[in-house]
């Protein structure tokens, strides 16, 4: 038999640089619940769900269930300063619109998605799987995600 | 001459671990610029100057410039929903007020920040120095910061 060179099991972890560790890191293993509505539900429940879930953005769907827009704390506060009524106006009216919501997929690298949230400056993406007529939210990924992700890679290391 | 051995310069830059330079980041060198009102701004004035300077939240200190306390976009949210008058109500009405303030000084680490704001689940800290009466704040430190950080990470070892 050929004389087996290069690696053994030595009962130890491989050593992988945090590096590597990083590039592995996906969406997947850092995600959250996502917090769903739909279109017609007013600004004044909108903030409701916001405060009772403690999230930043919530995201809105159609009849079917399919991504068509996300709202965020800041539009709600742009929305509800000075201003009665909340409950008559519906989320959609205030929300970002497909095709203008920035998402990714469970697949992705956290690493792109920390980019895309520095470039579009956004706190939160939705999750999405793609169906035949759009896009279903399936998890949401936050800064908070990636802070939680950044801690874990010194504790992995125990520097 | 006693020969020297050990380090040479080679005119590479030292190979170091990403663990060894997470340990490494200190606050000084991600924060941003900290956005400060007086205790007696109104609520209504609070959310316009959160939205004319685009942060999440706001540092209050008293006539000598010490912190007092902090407002968040959620604190406003919560107070402006469904309500007028806000440019009735002074923002230490609302705010997080001293000693339950978190915060951080610019030479801890970046993980130790990262760490605080997880455990006490808020995405902004103010940096400050200790004064004679109380702290001066001199800095803001965000999850944006620790995202950035994140990806200064693979930046730097172009993996």
């Amino acid at each position: 038999a050929r004389p087996r060179v290069g690696y053994f099991y030595s009962g130890k972890k491989p050593i992988k640089s945090v590096a590597d560790g990083m590039v592995d890191m996906i969406v997947a293993n850092y995600q959250s619940r996502p917090v769903v509505i739909t279109e017609n539900l007013s600004v004044y429940d909108a903030i409701c769900q916001l405060f009772l879930e403690d999230v930043g953005t919530l995201f809105v769907v159609d009849q079917q269930s399919l991504l068509t827009g996300v709202v965020s704390r800041k539009d709600l506060l742009r929305t509800s300063i000075g201003r009665t009524g909340l409950e008559k106006i519906p989320v959609h009216v205030i929300m970002t619109r497909m095709p203008n919501v920035t998402y990714c997929k469970k697949e992705d690298t956290l690493i792109s998605v920390a980019k895309k949230m520095m470039d579009s400056q956004i706190d939160s993406l939705p999750i999405v799987q793609e169906r035949e007529h759009g896009l279903e939210v399936m998890g949401r990924v936050t800064k908070t995600n990636i802070t939680a992700a950044f801690l874990s890679l010194v504790e992995d290391q125990d520097v």
